[in-house]
């Protein structure tokens, strides 16, 4: 069983609810809602990402023999169920806002419109895909506005939750704008960019830095990045200098040197120094350690001669905001809208639709949440990608997903591309359809509402 | 190719590095520790996790046809790497401390030895599946200690980084002392228990809470927990007790009532008393929702009477300390010790042991890191565990993983236990030996060091 794409990497109540929704031929259209209720304290927006993988999963998931007899074994299943569980297929409706659009709270970015026990397994892969995803690009895009013209590089993998975090990481921050991966699996899934020069393991495995540096040179002749703060960084960059002549005479070209520790920005001015002085002005400068937006703001802000930087823990656990408040919510069943009102946690009900109004300049101005159908004004920002179980056309390629993302980034308003937390959020009207619709829900429901939906 | 178990997952330097160590012969035998550099803020311990996830990985990992294609058409590499690839098997020898253990910084918790191509290349892939792993059961271990005698259950897949990270995640928990995961995947895999009931979509979808009540009891007669905040939390479990003579004439037990938002304390203690109320003594009232251990500690303190907790995003997210400084670093190549000097990064350098002194009443009270061979007091954490690329003994059943992990938790130092960070830390002593050691290695490297080992 290939644990990426089992149904049983689901919560067990899913599996429960299902027993019953059989019983009890509760089988009726159902229509939920992917959103997320509030943004964290360092964001001003989010940035979808993960829809492709979680198109892949709706048309791959199936209980195989595995699963099936898993579910028999358990000792919490009836026969029924796991008959039910053999047929099993997602054959619904998916509407999404495409990966790279930047959202809002509030704002559905995928709908599901299915079969009950269709609609209701998917829940937790869905939100764990697009989730995890969505918190990266949310979070790269923040680097890509701090350092534009740069050369940003995911440098992640070791330190993210796990091997599908490292690959999917790679993938949200290449769309945000992150220019390549030092992943490999993430180059021979996704077509990214890959780069990668040596550790400083590399160095020390040598008696000599010198004889480290010339190995690598003649194993790479297309040239390449030097590591230079294994020991003592400018006489390293020195020695990479003093080898240049020579690798020069046979062809192989310096590419730059990285480093990793110590004062960035008085090390990357000598570094940039030495370089120059033995006229490798082409050479780069690429810096890496424990690097975040803030850091890269404060670096370029102190005028570090700085070409490129390795982003790594930070980006791919998202570290100061490593999770989304997402939630997939029952918006509609058996065609009549519904909705949650528990304390701080009420939703809108029904289908919806998100319209995004842009000012003269094209920025983006505000949102307008809405039921489906009620035509506002703007662009519709839901579309449909998955018709009766199969995608709509094929998956989108990367480069175009990247270019919408920057697109994006180039439409927020200035206001929310800064790093601190913006004074005015951006708006998002609940439009007074929907306003209606709410009510009419709680007069329909016997017991008075705990409370209504926050409004920012 | 399966993206858990390729080498492919790794960084595109291990083979950048690989081509350069075998066109120049460097395949003598190197050693290489994985330890973690500092505590993070919130942290006074930390649980080792993910060694038999490692051990899977070097005794599995392989270049199967479609790596070697990547690698052969990437046009990064000569025709010479692939062949090596081709015949490349981890043959080394593995030293671990057992998962479970207490472990501190600068202290190695994982030994690799192997010729140097093999090393090195399983570097990215043994720091994420150890250093993840070992994130989560430091933190699951706060709120084990936080709530003594309560069920902990892993809510977290859904917003768990990736299919991985869930699975890992409730691994990580039920070693730590969680009792059970929501997750089935984990169950089927680990053997976890798994528990769940319904979600708030179940409510919503029938247009009568008790009637959601009902069918739900009728799936599943031999008892289930009621998710009583959809509407009215205080009235739904008033509908829930009303139920009950009804239900246990029909032989279906009420096992409890779960709280999922508003005044916890003040919820659990009015679903406690219409609980009992109702003669239902016996069923249990869960929590959860956004907890974490301050949250557990703050219930608890206010006397809520609630039996157990489900804990997701911020144990599966590590939120308050999403990643730990973990490394794996070069420590002898070919016989000669080693150590990287860079700024603040330095090494201690050579094959280390760890050895552990208790007080009289057992508990833990101080570490000592030394050379291998220089035989201390106390007891000595790491052990062989995988020779010549295969396991020694089988993997250990998660029972005993878990039991191991309690004892462990009893021993901690009274002061180490506490949530926040311990005035004094635990107690980590460089062996006279190991100073020795490093200083010979500074002597024989040719440039002076740029700093010396932070002590703490």
């Amino acid at each position: 069983m290939d644990p990426l794409r089992s149904p049983l990497l689901t919560d067990l109540y899913q599996l429960t609810m299902l027993q019953t929704y059989y019983r009890s031929r509760m089988e009726k259209t159902a229509v939920f809602e992917l959103f997320v209720r509030k943004l964290p304290a360092n964001r001003n927006f989010m940035m979808a990402a993960g829809l492709e993988q979680a198109l892949d999963f709706l048309e791959q998931a199936r209980f195989g023999p595995e699963e099936l007899d898993w579910v028999a074994r358990s000792g919490l299943f009836t026969a029924e169920l796991v008959k039910h569980l053999e047929r099993w297929r997602f054959t619904g409706d998916v509407h999404a806002m495409p990966e790279g659009s930047v959202f809002f709270p509030d704002e559905p970015i995928l709908r599901v419109t299915a079969p009950m026990p269709e609609a209701q397994l998917v829940e937790s892969r869905l939100i764990n895909l697009i989730h995890f995803e969505s918190v990266v690009a949310s979070k790269a895009a923040r680097s890509v506005l701090v350092a534009p013209g740069k050369t940003l590089v995911d440098f992640g993998l070791r330190r993210a939750h796990g091997a599908e975090a490292g690959l999917l990481a790679a993938r949200a921050a290449y769309i945000a704008g992150f220019a390549s991966t030092a992943t490999v699996l993430a180059g021979s899934q996704f077509g990214i960019p890959v780069v990668g020069t040596m550790a400083h393991s590399f160095v020390q495995a040598h008696d000599d830095e010198t004889q480290a540096f010339i190995d690598f040179a003649h194993a790479f002749p297309k040239g390449t990045i030097f590591l230079v703060d294994t020991y003592d960084t400018e006489a390293a960059v020195r020695k990479v200098a003093a080898l240049a002549p020579a690798l020069r005479r046979e062809g192989i070209s310096i590419q730059g040197v990285r480093l990793d520790s110590g004062d960035l920005v008085a090390l990357a001015r000598s570094a940039r120094r030495i370089l120059d002085a033995a006229g490798l002005t082409d050479a780069v400068v690429f810096a890496s350690g424990n690097l975040e937006e803030y850091r890269l703001r404060e670096l370029l802000a102190a005028g570090a001669p700085i070409n490129g930087f390795g982003v790594g823990t930070s980006l791919v656990t998202s570290a100061d905001a490593p999770s989304l408040d997402a939630v997939y919510k029952l918006q509609e069943y058996a065609g009549r809208p519904r909705r949650k009102r528990s304390a701080a946690k009420a939703t809108w009900p029904g289908r919806k639709q998100v319209y995004r109004l842009s000012d003269a300049s094209g920025r983006f101005h505000h949102d307008v949440v809405t039921v489906e159908g009620d035509r506002q004004d703007g662009e519709a920002l839901l579309i449909p990608v998955m018709r009766g179980g199969k995608r709509l056309g094929k998956p989108e390629p990367l480069p175009e997903t990247r270019a919408r993302a920057a697109a994006q980034l180039e439409r927020l308003p200035a206001r929310l591309t800064a790093l601190e937390t913006a004074p005015d959020p951006y708006r998002v009207d609940i439009a007074p359809a929907l306003r209606k619709l709410a009510d009419e829900v709680d007069r329909a429901t016997a017991e008075p509402a705990e409370s209504v939906p926050q409004e920012r």
